[in-house]
Formats: C-alpha cells, sequence, structure tokens
C-alpha cells in the first residue's frame, strides 16, 4: 500500500506565486490574519497529522468497514483515536469564530487543510466534517443561547454532528419529507421520522452527537415552504452544555456502501426526539443554505483530494515499474525493461491527471479565497466575492467530483491489472470517490443550480461577474507575449462561453426542457472554463519565477508543459460539450418512454 | 437488487433487421448452418438460462467471494452447480468443431450467448469462459492426439482451463517472462515458475483444469522470440483422457480485488510439472495468437453486458422513483412527484446508455458474422473478414469496455445514493466492469496494436478495407433521404478518420512517440466511428420497419431518436479526440520527469 505525502510544493505554489496569499490575508478585516509563520505551521502540521495519523487509517478502514450491533455503531480501529487527536490539536474550531470559541482563522485555511487530511482518509474527514454541520447551521442561524449551549463542545471536537436531509422516498427532492416536528409549549418540539444516509449518524467516536436535520412542523404548506431545520441531540444538553439523558435518537441500521467504508451511513429513527428550532418555523432550507454551499464546496474538495492521491501514486508506480522499451530506443539500457514512465500514453494519463488535479486545486484555492472575502472583505468584496461564489460553487462541485473521478480511474489504469487489486489502494480511491458526484446534490442538480438559478434567474448578472474579470485579466495579460499561447484562447473560451449561454437561455424561455437537456453539458462546459483561467493564471506565475531565474526550472516548466497540455488536449473536449448542449431539448424529449426499451 | 432479462427483442432487431442472418448462416459453409428455429432456440435456451440460472449468483458471488484455504479455493455458493447446468446443456461445446466434439455452431453465437449469461454474472462467464482457452489453443496448435485428449472433457465441461500468461514482474509485456520448461526425453516438458493474475487457476468446480502457459524453454532467445505454448493439467492425463496424479501445480492465494469477486484470480506455482508443448518451440505467442483475439472480442462483450445490465436497471428505477415535479408542469398529478423519467438530465443519461450500449451490440454481432465469415466463409469473404477483424477487434476491446463503464456510472448516477449503497447492484456492476480496460491487454495496448500493428503495419490497407466499405454503404444510401441526416455526417467521419490517420502516420515516421502519444485518442475515434456506422445501419432498418407500416412505432422510433441522440450529441467527441491527438508527441514528451512533481 502506497503511503501518501502531502504535495507541499503545490501548495507552497499557489500561495505565493499565483494568489499572493501574504497580500490576501493582509486584506481582511474581522478574522484573524495568519502571519506567514502561522500560516506555515498550519499546513505543516496539517499535513504531517495526514501522514502520520490518517493515512495509517486508509486501507484498515476499507478492510473492517463499520460495524452496527443492536443500535451501536462501531467505527475501524484508530479512527476515533484520530479524531481525539484531531481535536486535540485545535482543529475542529479552526475557522469558527473566536468569540464563539473558535480560532478565527479565515475559511480558506479549512479548504487547505481539508485536501491534505481528507487525502489520508476521506472516511475520516467525514467525521470531522459532518461534525461542523451543526456548527455551521448555529452560526447562521442559532440563538446566543444555542449557541453557547452547543457550540464550545463541537468546536472543541468532544462531540459530533450530522446533517439529516434525506428520507428513503426524498433525496433532491427535499420538500417530499415526512419527518414531522410537533410544537411543544416550552418552545421545543418533538421530532418524529425516519432519516437515511446520514453519515455519522451513529458512532463510537464521541459522548454526544448534535444532529442538524429538516423536518415539517405540524401544519406546514406542503414542499419546502414548509420545511423546518432543528437541532436534535443525541443527548439531551443543559443550559451550561452538560449533556445528559438520551433523546430517543436511534440507528436502526447503516448500509453496505461501494466506498467509504470506514464512513457509517445511518438509517436514524426520531421517535418524539427534542428538537430546537434553528432560525423560523418554516424558513429551514433558507437556515440551511450556508450549510449546503460549505458543504459542496467541501465536497470539490474531496474530487481534489482523491485526485491528488490517484496522481501520486500512479505516478510513484510509473517512474519504478519496468515494462517494456521506449519506442525511441532503450531509456534504461542496464534494466530488462524500460519504466513505463516513458511510454507516450502512460505520460498522457499523467499529465492529464496532473492538468485536471492541479487546476481543481487551483480553483478550490480560489474559491477559498473568495469566501474569505465574502466574510472578511471590505463591502464592495463581499459583495463581488458572494456574486462569484454564487456561480463557481456549482461549477466546483460538479467539475471537481466529475475529473476527480477521471482522474482516479486513470491512477488505475496506469497500475493496470496490479490496480484492481485491493493491496495497491488505488481501486479503494476509486470506489471513495465514486460518491462525490452523487451526494451533497449530484452533478445534474449542481448544473441545474447553475444554469437555472444561478445563470437565468440572475438574468445573466452573475455569469458576466465572472467572464467580465477574466476578460480584464486577459486584457492585462495582452501584452504579455510569454503565455499568449494561453491567452488568446481564454479569451475566445470566454466568448463561446456566453455565446453558449445566449443560445441556451434564449431556447428556455420558450420551453425549460432546454435548460435540463444541456444542464450538465453547459456545466462541464463551465468547469473546463473555470480550470482554463486558473491554468493562465499557474501558467502566468510559472513564467514570471522561471524569468526571475529560480533554479526550480524543472517544476516551473511542469507547470507550462501542463497548461499547454490542458490548452492543447483537454479544452477541445469544451467543443463536444457546447455541441451536445446545443442539439436541442428534442434530442432527449422526442423519444417516447417505452421508445427507451424494455 | 434487480433482476436480469434478456434484452431478446434488440437481438431480434440484430438478427433480423439489421444484419439478415437468415442469408448470413445460409451462406457459411463448414460449419451448422443454424435454422431459424434452432437459432431460436438457442437464444431462448441461453436467456433462460442467464435469467433463471447465473443472474441469481451475481450478487451472492459478490457478498461470498471466493475463499483460499491451504491451496484450495471454494467458489461462492452455486458456481459450481450452475457450471455443471451449463455443461449439461451442451454450452461449452457449442462453437467447437463437430468433429472434436462440438456442436459445429458458427462463432457468431458463441458472442450473443456470452453476451447474455455473462450480464447474470459475469464472474460466472469467467470460468465458461476460460475453460475455452485450452480448447482455443488446441484446435489451433495441438497434434491430433493431444486434442483427442483433452478436448473431449474441456468440450463437455467435465474440465475447465485457464491462460496463464502474467508474472509479478511482467505484464503487457510478456517478453520479460521467466517461467522455465526443461525439455525431457520423452517429447515432454518440466515446467517450472510462478504466474499470477490466473483466473480459475484453482477452483472446486471441476475436477480437472488444463492451464494454457507461456514458458520459455532452457536455452530460448531473450524476448517474445524465446517464448514457447504449453498445456499443464493440473493432474495428469492419459491417452485414453482419464485423469490420474496430481501434477506439481498449485495455488498459493486469491487476489482480493475490487469486483469479480467470484471469479478466483489465483497466484498458480508450477513446480517442475509436466507440459506439453502446443505448436513449435519459441513460437508461443503465435499459438496463442487466436486465443488472444477470441479473449479480446470476449472482453469487448464483457463492455456490452456490464452497459446492458446498468441500463435495464437505470431504466426501470427511472420509470418507477418519483422525484420532482417536470420544469414543464407536473406529468403525474396524482402521485407527490413524476418519475424521474421526465426530467431531460435523466433522459440524457438513460439515451446516452441506450446509444452507446446499442451500438457496442451491434458492433459485436457484426464482429461475429465476420469471425463466421473468416473460417466458413468463401476464400474472399475469408480475406476480407480477416482483414476486417484485424482492425476492428482491437477497436472493439478498447471502445466496448471504455464506453461499457462510462455506460455502468451513468447507471449509478441515475439510482443517485441509492446507487452508491450495495442492496441495487449497480455499484457491483461498475466494479465488475472495471477490469476490462485493463485485461487481456489494456486500452492503452489496443490502442497501440490499432495504429502502430494494424494501421501502420498495413500500410494503411486494413484501414482502407473499412473505410472503402464504409464509403460503399453511405453511396448506396445515398438516395435514402430518410437517413441522410446520418448518411451525410458518416461520410465526413470516414474523411476526418483517413485524415487523422494519414497526420499521424505522417509524423511517426519521424518520431515514433507520435503513436503513443495519440494513439488512445485515434482508438477512441475510431470506436466512435465504427459505433456511428452501426447506428446509420440501424437507423436504415428502423426506417424500412416504418415505412413497411409496423406496429412497433415506439420501438423502432426509439431506434431513430438514438441514433439523432448519438449523431449530435455523442459524435462531437471524435472532433475533441481529434485534436487532442493531433497535439503532437511533444505534449506529453517535453514534459521532464521531474517535472510531473513529487
Amino acid at each position: 500500500m502506497p503511503q501518501y505525502r502531502a504535495p507541499l510544493r503545490e501548495v507552497d505554489f499557489l500561495l505565493k506565486d499565483v494568489f499572493d496569499s501574504a497580500t490576501h490575508y493582509d486584506g481582511l478585516n474581522g478574522c484573524e490574519q495568519p502571519t506567514p509563520e502561522l500560516l506555515d505551521a498550519i499546513i505543516q502540521g496539517s499535513a504531517e497529522f495526514a501522514e502520520q495519523v490518517v493515512s495509517p487509517l486508509f486501507a484498515i478502514g476499507d478492510q473492517q468497514g463499520c460495524r452496527f450491533d443492536n443500535g451501536d455503531v462501531y467505527t475501524p480501529d484508530g479512527y476515533a483515536e484520530a479524531f481525539r487527536l484531531y481535536a486535540e490539536g485545535g482543529w475542529q474550531g479552526l475557522t469558527a469564530p473566536a468569540d464563539e470559541g473558535g480560532q478565527g482563522l479565515p475559511p480558506s485555511l479549512g479548504f487547505i487543510v481539508s485536501e491534505l487530511v481528507g487525502s489520508g482518509s476521506w472516511a475520516f474527514n467525514m467525521y470531522t466534517g459532518l461534525a461542523l454541520a451543526p456548527v455551521t447551521c448555529l452560526l447562521g442561524a442559532g440563538t446566543p443561547a444555542q449557541k453557547q449551549q452547543y457550540l464550545p463542545k463541537l468546536l472543541s471536537g468532544e462531540w459530533a454532528g450530522t446533517m439529516c436531509l434525506t428520507e428513503s422516498h426524498c433525496g433532491s427532492d427535499v420538500g417530499l419529507l415526512r419527518t414531522k416536528a410537533k410544537r411543544n409549549d416550552d418552545g421545543s418540539y418533538d421530532i418524529t421520522g425516519t432519516k437515511i444516509f446520514v453519515s455519522g449518524g451513529e458512532q463510537d467516536i464521541t459522548e454526544n452527537i448534535i444532529h442538524s436535520i429538516l423536518a415539517r412542523v405540524e401544519g406546514a404548506p406542503p414542499g419546502t415552504k414548509g420545511v423546518s431545520l432543528f437541532i436534535v441531540p443525541k443527548r439531551l444538553v443543559d443550559a451550561g452544555g452538560e449533556c445528559g439523558e438520551f433523546n430517543g435518537v436511534s440507528c436502526s441500521s447503516i448500509e453496505h456502501k461501494m466506498g467509504l467504508k470506514a464512513s457509517a451511513t445511518c438509517v436514524m429513527n426520531f421517535d418524539g426526539s427534542k428538537g430546537y428550532l434553528l432560525g423560523k418555523e418554516n424558513r429551514g432550507l433558507e437556515a440551511m443554505f450556508g450549510l449546503m454551499n460549505t458543504a459542496r464546496v467541501g465536497t470539490a474538495v474531496q474530487g481534489l483530494a482523491m485526485g491528488q492521491v490517484a496522481f501520486q501514486w500512479a505516478l510513484a508506480y510509473a517512474r519504478e515499474r519496468e515494462q517494456m522499451r521506449s519506442l525511441t530506443g532503450a531509456k534504461n539500457p542496464e534494466g530488462e525493461a524500460d519504466p513505463i514512465m516513458v511510454h507516450p500514453d502512460v505520460r498522457r494519463m499523467l499529465i492529464t491527471q496532473k492538468a485536471l488535479v492541479e487546476g481543481n486545486r487551483a480553483l478550490i484555492y480560489w474559491l477559498g479565497q473568495l469566501v474569505d472575502l465574502s466574510r472578511f472583505g471590505d463591502e464592495a468584496e463581499q459583495k463581488s466575492a458572494s456574486d462569484l461564489l454564487e456561480l463557481l460553487t456549482p461549477i466546483a462541485k460538479a467539475f471537481c467530483t466529475e475529473s476527480g473521478q477521471e482522474v482516479a480511474a486513470l491512477g488505475l489504469q496506469v497500475f493496470g491489472g496490479h490496480g484492481y487489486v485491493a493491496d495497491n489502494g488505488i481501486e479503494q480511491l476509486v470506489r471513495d470517490a465514486r460518491i462525490a458526484t452523487v451526494y451533497e446534490g449530484t452533478t445534474g442538480i449542481q448544473a441545474l443550480d447553475l444554469i437555472g438559478r444561478k445563470v437565468l434567474g440572475s438574468g445573466g448578472a452573475l455569469l458576466r461577474n465572472a467572464t467580465d474579470l477574466i476578460r480584464g485579466y486577459c486584457e492585462e495579460q495582452a501584452s504579455n507575449t510569454a503565455i499568449s499561447e494561453f491567452v488568446g484562447p481564454l479569451s475566445k473560451l470566454i466568448d463561446a462561453w456566453d455565446e453558449l449561454t445566449k443560445s441556451i437561455t434564449e431556447r428556455a424561455i420558450k420551453n425549460l426542457d432546454e435548460l435540463g437537456s444541456s444542464s450538465v453539458d453547459y456545466a462541464m462546459f463551465s468547469g473546463y472554463t473555470a480550470l482554463a483561467y486558473m491554468w493562465v493564471r499557474m501558467a502566468d506565475a510559472a513564467q514570471a519565477m522561471l524569468d526571475a531565474g529560480t533554479s526550480e526550472t524543472d517544476f516551473y516548466e511542469g507547470k507550462l508543459a501542463a497548461a499547454r497540455f490542458y490548452f492543447t488536449r483537454i479544452l477541445p473536449r469544451t467543443d463536444a460539450h457546447a455541441r451536445a448542449a446545443l442539439a436541442g431539448a428534442d434530442s432527449v424529449m422526442s423519444i417516447t418512454d417505452a421508445g427507451f426499451g424494455e
């Protein structure tokens, strides 16, 4: 089983050369500003934690899986201890407000840490990440008393948490949910119903679990307008934050899944359990809005992380495994064969991985800075960053998770038959990564959100923010001849994005099915475009370092080569997506249901 | 867990409407010619066997997997019994020559049966398929005495067999193999070495296992020119075909794999085991050539089969699962929501599956007829069919397995979160399908075989055979205005295929790395092109039925809709592949090894 090593050189490249994080963090107001030393300590610390504590749990978590026994759930060996160490290290409160007991650091750091730690074992990240779900809900909609009651132990990592949305008959269509909330005289509610797919719904890690749950108050209107958000603790919590009696919350089974087996996916029964309303009745989706966006970017990070590990392992294998001679003559004449790294098709797979993974990381880091600015920038920055995030969040979720699966699959392919056996870990990565395009809103849901709510819903304004920004960048770079091979095509691509959007929206006015029939192709087009912008930024930064006489020529030339590969060999896919998106709704709607076959 | 139902209407469409199998079979010489009644009985029989005997083994095979205990391998419950029933049904000898104890039917029937039975459980097909490996070797290179000794019990299904090629240090690079063969005075050889990834190397199903194994005779030249093919029985066989003593063949472990868990993948040790040369010393690869081609098409069938089941199950789920309303108004106003089938993006996924699966099936059936003609056609037909097969075999292996994985992945996506849990079976399909792009020569190996050995190696002649044929077809259809929307684009695509081939081969003359850097994109381009031809043939047939006033309008209009979808929404991918292929070898070779990263 290969070991995970945190890609610190890549992190450094993005933070220093591409996104000038020092200036970025200096410009924030209202949060702790990490000094370069603190930033370094956080990254080093999380990298070491990932490599030494979390990564060793990767294989064992899959082998043992979680065990259900009469309502109790046992996590694989080491998970509880690692969670405890993570909590003790102060990682759970990293980006929570200082006045609520967190460290008050900017959210972007959370994404950086999440990639590194989650690359060790994404199942581990599920416990730490979901533990923050009630935190986000409380910060967004909790009363001061509620915050005081729950936040300290959630942020210290003594307690964990969940998101309870799905029911067996309602997944994407959350408005169908049936879980009931009955108002009590004391202002609390009795929650009754069954939720499925609850990650970390039950576990043997923390003494209490704080469920964030969507339910329907008696008499509420049907659909999404009658949905309210509650906090339901596994054990009731007194005003001082100490936990007491059990609250009628029970786990009736766990799912047997394709992957992420160390993450307990629970069926949870609420049987008149005490629940506490967050925000207003029937405004649950609004109250959960912040959580959903965070979870979407968090899942995009999973696509990045699984891809990174697959790339790293495939690269190491390709450097070591010897099979056949290079067609242009032996490169390793002393050996029986050349390392497979010499073969152009193996290089094609590896550089595809590199271009997608590093592009995805840049996109996530950009989003991280935007999240920082949306909360801690000045007024204009907050507005502009929020608008960009509205557009970019579904793009990142859809694209990073879809491309993450491509990268994981290529990793297995590089290993050949040895990739299909469990010993090399890569098949587990493929399985673990597979859920990412499904949960937190499928790719189809992200794509509809993008083209429908965001682009069409804003009358195109949200898209224009992004295209104006990128066009502005292209104009700035117009005289930068060293990267004109990228800037020109990027500029054309932005025109094509506008063109495509215009065509789809014009048709959608006449027929709303035009949205759904083109949405995923549109989202993928948008993702490739966003990554093209990231690759120009990275090529620009790399060229500047080379011009400045850096001694790390392999590293920086590698960036230019990956950018070139991305532009010449991956971007042509955008044309295919555009043509598919423009084929019209008839291409999927004209066939009768019976016409699909038996 | 959904049930598998054999797609008999689809089989019928291809055999009757598209490929006129009655005329085809009538034209063969030297084999049994199936009457329409016999053909029907074979298809019905294998469909029933698949549905009633094999399909129930699908889930249990994955849950139990194979068990290794001190050299013995235990297959999951029911596999041995199903194999026995299959053998008793006479299926093993279906296409083997009548004078060797088979039923002498044309090979195309083997592909048809293999899809149906393998759709029930591909792991089951591994046992029956590999049992035919020594049959193919013996038929190709065995002496009459050897055939008499081994064939009867292999064809009756009393014995099974294997292909032993891979060693831990040599997979794609078979020339590196180290297994030794020492010549004995009696003409036999002592075989010593360790082979890995041997499917069915040990099992509890048959009383004997006949291994086909590649080894190197003492003093043989290095590389592939020193490789010989042997038969090594698990238990020695007397001249009369009865089995006796054990032969020093042992299984030391089985692999834990991502999928196909019911198929035992064994590490096999040969310790001075008696081996019997097939063909000539050092000509082992030649002797194995027929087997490799058969195995490649057989693996293409796996891509088709896994895709078919994924499509069938996703379609059934989409018809039943209710989530959200159609954007164009409720389609199921009595229900809480509409079936997800109404949503354009779900339809997009389903029709993508349909277009790829049914295109792949047509391609396999075409190959089946070509295999028939290559053996039982007249002299000109044999030559022409063999030439086409040379070109189409690597295309089919690469394309049907790659697209089979896309189809399986889309199936899981249609199921959403319910697809990630084991209960619905679709995640197992994704795992079972994943090996198909790896074994029997990876996609990269197929692609190099295509562009290097086949296209370049024939000076373009093999490609011209195919393009001439398809151009001829387009000319015949020039006045068929009903399908001109397909014929025109197909004609242009063939020109583009020629153009692309010309560009790559011109560059390759100067730099052989141009082959490897473009090969997979070229193979995928070729695959999409082959399917385009298939879809025009299917559209043509469907239109003819509609014109003739068929009452099955949904079925035949569905074919036209799928063809339209294929042409407008899938074929644009060919441009992306062509542009990527033409980006030049520098796109993957100019980056230094260090430049890839750490």
